[in-house]
């Protein structure tokens, strides 16, 4: 006897069940080896885990950082900062953004009295506008951005150490300048300082931003800056102020951690008075804290919620300068 | 026509390849699924994540720490302690671990002057053993634990920041007291505090221990702890020392970083002069340091290989005491 139908079916079915199950192992093959590649590995992503040590993978870009200072009719202070900060400890290159519209650049005169320890470009800037200095520039090879402020002097001592901890705290904005808002029973936002009262939790006082005009973070801000919605450029072109407020609103969302640590100073000076050309920062005028309390506000209405977070962590550098400044009575 | 074979073996082998290729495809499947539970999940595991915010999962459990105090000789300090440290914000549970051999422990006085703010239990011990209080005792329920030694009056204002450093550093040993290990050209290392030579990199201090006589780690590394090798308890028993060292040690090699973060405390007192008994600590022997430069020596014998990290960061409370305790001159 035969089943006609076992012959073929039997064969075929043979035949279609090896190839329909070779398919599905393979399928299956491919999503497993899929997982495996989103099982947790050490490698070099553009936002680093917290606290882990530099890898060697290329040794300059995690070592060293870019500083990034704009300038505005401040010609001098700039130069006397530049002999400054062109010598510190781990510093890449210098990127000065140029807001002296239609004014030439010092380059000849920088490069007479070369050679320089880093390389210093002028990107020149079309438009005075407070934002230019957080564009995406191609010259920025490094993970790690110093942002300075044109008239502000941190002594190397306090950015060696600064940086060491920026690279303990990659995510975070890492500087000396903290500042806070604090809510209102009306629900109106203010921004300030120590004046202003303490937010409640707990003893103390809490930071809740961490201002760019003197702090490190990871150039990976830089790119999501680009990616902001259009009415937090015109917020800044309109304020001609906040960008740093702007910034702490983008490092707090992506985090969902306070945006800032702050490393308190041991030297830090404002060299305003000392410029020869009259030009006092935008902060002398009347309304800047008013703009900021206003900023705050604005930024809660287009980011849709308040994502700054507070932290009352003061970071200082052990038996620096004091090698006893940690000693206690016990 | 029929083909013999293809009767018997073509049912016979679509069954077999049926019943082989759901084998297959179910043994994929499971591997697929234990990839999926490799991937990294927000879940509350042993070691979580450095800086993540506690989840309410379990609020007593995260939010609360148990305190651990051993007692040698010292009951008038303890009981003084006692009335400092029940009243400690966050404060769980207090385990008294009891070295007093053969002595009844305080139970009736102390439940004479109740009510109390949390449970207080007296473990009795059979021999006065340093490393009595590195037991994984099963009344600890938080996975915080702050150590104590029985001499040693923290400020309510300095556990309750340090309990939140804790809560951002949960991997590591978060203290009042820093120290020290540096190398030699010989290979020998040496323990000590900011009266030894700076290790060297760059400015400043390091510190690579924080000592567990004062200090909030995880509940874990007790566990940890009952896994060492015999040597080390060994070590720890013949010393009547180093119990805080090894378990620097422990930590060390459990992170890959400095097992410590300091934090710079306020008011912290040790009133050993104060106690009735005359007992003084163990530090007083003529040979403490140099055991534990003795003990460091050992540890690195006994785990082949130096772990320990240094570390320069000092962590303070920003805006107190001083609300304004973060000025600078800018």
């Amino acid at each position: 006897r035969h089943f006609h139908f076992c012959k073929l079916p039997g064969r075929v079915m043979g035949i279609r069940l090896l190839r329909f199950t070779s398919v599905v192992i393979v399928v299956l093959l491919l999503v497993a080896g899929a997982l495996t590649a989103l099982l947790p590995t050490v490698k070099d992503d553009k936002m680093p885990n917290l606290r882990r040590e530099p890898k060697a993978q290329s040794q300059s870009a995690l070592d060293s950082f870019t500083l990034i200072m704009q300038t505005y009719n401040r010609t001098d202070l700039l130069l006397k900062l530049l002999n400054h900060y062109q010598a510190i400890p781990h510093l890449h290159k210098v990127i000065v953004v140029w807001n002296n519209i239609g004014e030439k650049i010092p380059e000849e005169m920088w490069n007479s009295l070369g050679p320089h320890p880093v390389p210093v470009v002028f990107k020149v800037q079309t438009v005075n506008r407070m934002r230019n200095r957080l564009q995406n520039f191609p010259e920025l090879e490094t993970k790690a951005v110093l942002m300075m402020d044109d008239d502000t002097l941190v002594s190397a001592h306090d950015l060696a150490f600064a940086f060491s901890v920026w690279q303990q705290f990659p995510e975070h904005i890492v500087g000396f300048v903290p500042r806070k808002h604090i809510s209102t029973p009306s629900g109106v936002y203010s921004y300030g300082s120590f004046e202003l009262q303490n937010p409640g939790f707990g003893n103390g006082d809490q930071y809740s931003m961490v201002l760019i005009g003197a702090a490190f973070f990871h150039s990976g801000y830089l790119e999501d800056f680009q990616r902001q919605p259009e009415a937090v450029y015109a917020l800044i072109d309109e304020t001609q102020n906040c960008d740093d407020i702007a910034m702490n609103f983008l490092v707090a969302k992506h985090t969902g951690k306070p945006s800032g640590v702050f490393v308190k100073p041991v030297d830090i000076r404002n060299l305003e008075k000392d410029t020869n050309s009259g030009y006092s920062g935008m902060w002398h005028r009347a309304e800047h804290l008013l703009q900021r309390s206003y900023c705050v506000n604005k930024l809660v209405n287009i980011y849709d919620g308040m994502p700054l977070k507070y932290s009352n962590i003061m970071i200082s550098q052990f038996g620096f300068p004091n090698y006893a400044n940690h000693k206690n009575k016990m």
